[in-house]
């Protein structure tokens, strides 16, 4: 090795002890006849000290370094005067007696520090630069230490990992496939997964009974902000299990994720039915570090003349704790933002609470104190807490309800990203009713079981059919999904019918699947949990993006290789293009 | 779980205890009033009883199930009269009180037993219940350990797994890539990668110090016997490190994974030169476990009046201890073997050393008995034992020998699947000259450095400089390979002009990389090893299809999924197809 110690790793006990460092130069001060540098690897900073009366040209080599420049000293380890009690390394110091410049550097593009200079686009250009920041390098170790505690948990718990293929087969449905032309099968393509969801099925039949795989899948969407083309995925099947068991082997996992990565207790995971999330949240992955449930007033908002209420389908309310305090142009913003486009509310319905028991609405033309005191008891509001309402259809009502919720929470600093709520939601509708093709879908994907009971629906009333299915949802976002599956052939084709597959079509797509079907497929279910996004959450970051090493742009392009790019002709001819 | 037990698990101690099992039939036999059923799982085999005294119409329901239905069984552990000492549940049995059809199964196309009647077609367009088959399966296990193991030993030594991004952009040099049209792009493709080489250095560059990943590669080559398309690196990178610290750590990790996945103990790993290995044996990846070396012969061969050595370059003789019982036919097949156009010797010689210390050659009319016992003392050569000799120019004749000697160990038994011998081989030529393009190329890649005390050579003898790279080679099969970089950019521009890379195109290919070298690369070296061969190595396999849980055919199919396959009028247009 070039280096006796890393630069994370001298104390005070190593006094007096010669060594050798190598790393990059972070910051140089010069100070009359003595110059410090502080020398920085993956590991930490130690502070160098050059001294004229103890070597000149030595001091004159050292003032001749810059930032990021690469160097290696030896010297030995001193006791600093000048302590720094925020440095690891802070009560020491290399005296340095030799010094060798490993390589020079241009001066970086933007400043290596915690707090950069640098805008995205230029970070990125310069990823290499941008990981030598701590904020960046530390998201990438927490990766790293998410990715090992995610595999210690399940190699514990029996799982095998098994590499499913890259190169596999395009099937139209759902998201965009990327495509690999074959150039020894003229013609032909091969498709990047968007999972590996029938192979890890096919493991199961395969008798392999738990499997695992952290793996890259691949969605050629349109980009939208915190979308990558290429994304991770811990994938994961059980046999011979019901829902529960799932449930409870991935709630461990999680648990024992936060615990060993970030030493936090998640605490016991709720489970909340879908029907329930939608109706007290309006969302199927509710933030639960704040409450606002929704209330439903009609009982107590219709029939009193106000005719925007008494048209609505829906009345629902959410009580701010302490929102009183908001003032009239706070709320006039909370109103503007409610009636953007993008969320589409007419307008919004607001009740304070006053300190001494008396209410103020936006309408109190139309309901008295005895009424808004109706509200308050529906709402749960107490003095000082302040009602917001909005009214319309009651799916519409839902979804523009749990954004201003949302809103309220950020407003409210509710949403602490150093506090971790997670829930499981179950029992999903199995069908979504598509507008465009007149038919249903499949709300996972075809391979979702029905819970059993519901099944007499399924000529009846196929959209009230409930999946066996299940996500689990940490601070307001969608970490992991997953379902039962089905492992009988006649529930499989049920399906295949319900979704308006031809026998053909479902041939052609599953074909191998439904083969495999036919000679003893265990029941079986499984899981698959976003990797990137669990990184995010556990560093503390809103985007992926900041845990994905060399992560693309909103165009899907590499900026920092430029890619994608053109293929020369050669290769052209060579794949028929 | 449907489930309380696997079918690897029940014990004499359970005797009493009333368990359900899951599993498939593995086999049934009836015998007058009883039928036993063998249920199999991943973890074992389990022997259920069922008896008509007991229950009659249970004995009617066993006897509906066949081979490979899926079956869960309720019932108690019972010590049996007949225990099988070849299974770990063989002292009990489990005495069914209720069974369950969970699946049936049609008869499966080929035997899911140790030995398949199934041919390699047959088992691939079913590879899921292939898998069932024990050898298949323990080979994914072992897979899984492998993988596990590799893990351990580098996540203990420091080193952080970063994922490297699979939509990259094409190189034209080197080996054919795969592309990927981008849809959002047009006209403009991603590539997959060949290796994450350039990645890996610029996390070097990063700082992140020792990076590890455990990667899908991809080449587009025409398939040989054992390539597949798609195919896994364990890929390393250290930062400053010399030589001797990569090998160090590797042997050490390898030395670990032998030990810990088949509890094996490698040894110390011998360090070869390139030169040494193959004035040796011929070759850049010798298989140790047997000797036969090299022996150069031209003293004693030449000057005989023999005209085929006179006028050769080089005499190589090899020496078989005991090889004098070969039979005269069994030299004939040798001959044969040699003088294949695959080989191309022109012919064999050969010299006996009886027990009674007198020689028998092939060439008796030009070596008298004293000349013959210089053969003997040159090849070391004692009674009992035959020398095989070749001649003709030093290059071909070292690697025609080198195909002997490998055919001549398979001959005498000496490549013993569970022995293993591994080597470093180091100092490779650090260029190969391209009769084609009339040009050198790099052996390794153009940022391998080469010996810094051979700089000196690169205007005189290019060609003789040797290269600061490595391969580690187990029974005669590389694993493993990498180099110390070149981390300065006047050195590189050395190279590139050497490679006869013009400056554009050097910029064009790796501009990125030479930027980021402006800006404190530090000295750095790595390594890659193949996955798939280690594992198939460790599962005492000759071929990497039989670790890879889908492999792919000679043409790059998977005739499972039936992949590649065309794609629809939609999606062409999409991708300016």
């Amino acid at each position: 090795m070039l280096r006796s110690h890393t630069c994370g790793e001298l104390r005070i006990t190593d006094v007096s002890e010669t060594v050798t460092l190598c790393g990059w130069v972070q910051r140089r001060r010069d100070l009359g006849s003595m110059s410090f540098v502080d020398l920085r690897d993956r590991y930490g900073i130690t502070q160098l000290s050059f001294n004229e009366d103890f070597d000149g040209d030595l001091l004159e080599k050292a003032r001749s370094v810059s930032r990021e420049f690469v160097i290696s000293v030896t010297g030995k380890v001193t006791e600093r005067s000048n302590k720094n009690p925020n440095l690891p390394t802070g009560d020491i110091e290399l005296v340095v007696e030799k010094l060798d410049i490993l390589n020079p550097s241009l001066t970086p593009p933007f400043t290596i520090e915690d707090d950069t200079d640098g805008g995205e686009e230029i970070r990125l250009k310069y990823r290499y630069l941008d990981i030598r920041r701590t904020p960046v390098k530390d998201k990438l170790v927490t990766r790293h230490e998410t990715n090992k505690a995610v595999r210690d948990y399940l190699n514990n718990a029996g799982f095998i990992e098994v590499e499913t293929p890259y190169l596999i087969k395009s099937t139209p449905e759902g998201a965009r496939d990327f495509v690999v032309p074959s150039r020894l099968n003229e013609n032909q393509f091969y498709a990047l997964p968007q999972s590996p969801q029938t192979f890890k099925q096919l493991l199961m039949v395969s008798g392999l009974d738990r499997y695992y795989q952290i793996v890259k899948c691949f969605r050629d969407e349109d980009f939208r902000s915190d979308r990558q083309p290429e994304f991770t995925q811990i994938d994961c099947e059980m046999t011979f299990v019901e829902r529960q068991d799932v449930l409870s082997t991935f709630e461990e996992m999680i648990r024992g994720v936060f615990t060993s990565v970030i030493n936090h207790d998640l605490g016991e995971i709720p489970v909340m039915t879908y029907a329930d999330a939608i109706r007290n949240y309006g969302s199927d992955k509710p933030d639960l570090r704040f409450g606002m449930r929704f209330n439903y007033m009609e009982d107590v908002a219709k029939g009193k003349g106000f005719g925007i209420f008494d048209n609505s389908e829906s009345v629902i309310g959410i009580t701010v704790s302490g929102g009183n305090q908001l003032t009239r142009k706070q709320i006039d913003a909370i109103t503007n933002y409610v009636k953007r486009p993008q969320i589409g509310a007419k307008g919004l319905i607001y009740c304070r609470v006053n300190e001494d028991g008396s209410y103020k609405s936006s309408v109190d033309k139309f309901f008295d104190q005895d009424a808004l005191k109706q509200w308050a008891e529906v709402c749960e509001a107490n003095a000082g807490d302040i009602i917001f309402v909005l009214s319309g259809d009651l799916n519409s009502t839902q979804k523009q309800m749990n954004e201003l919720r949302l809103h309220l929470g950020d407003l409210m600093e509710l949403r602490n990203p150093n506090e971790f709520k997670a829930c499981w939601v179950v029992d999903f509708p199995l069908l979504e009713w598509d507008e465009e093709t007149n038919r249903y879908h499949a709300m996972h994907h075809p391979f979702t079981s029905p819970i059993l009971e519901d099944l007499d629906l399924i000529n009846s009333d196929p959209g009230a059919i409930r999946a066996n299915a299940y996500d689990m949802a940490i601070n307001g976002m969608e970490i992991g999904g997953g379902s039962i599956r089905i492992h009988d052939k006649g529930l499989q084709q049920k399906m295949f019918d319900l979704l308006g597959f031809t026998p053909d079509e479902a041939r052609e797509q599953f074909g191998f699947l439904m083969n495999a079907f036919e000679y003893g497929a265990p029941p079986h279910g499984g899981i698959a949990f976003g990797f990137d996004r669990l990184c995010a959450i556990l560093s503390g970051t809103d985007s992926i993006r900041d845990v994905i090493a060399f992560p693309k742009n909103n165009m899907g392009r590499d900026i920092m290789i430029d890619a994608p790019a053109e293929i020369n002709e050669h290769q052209r001819r060579e794949l028929s293009l």
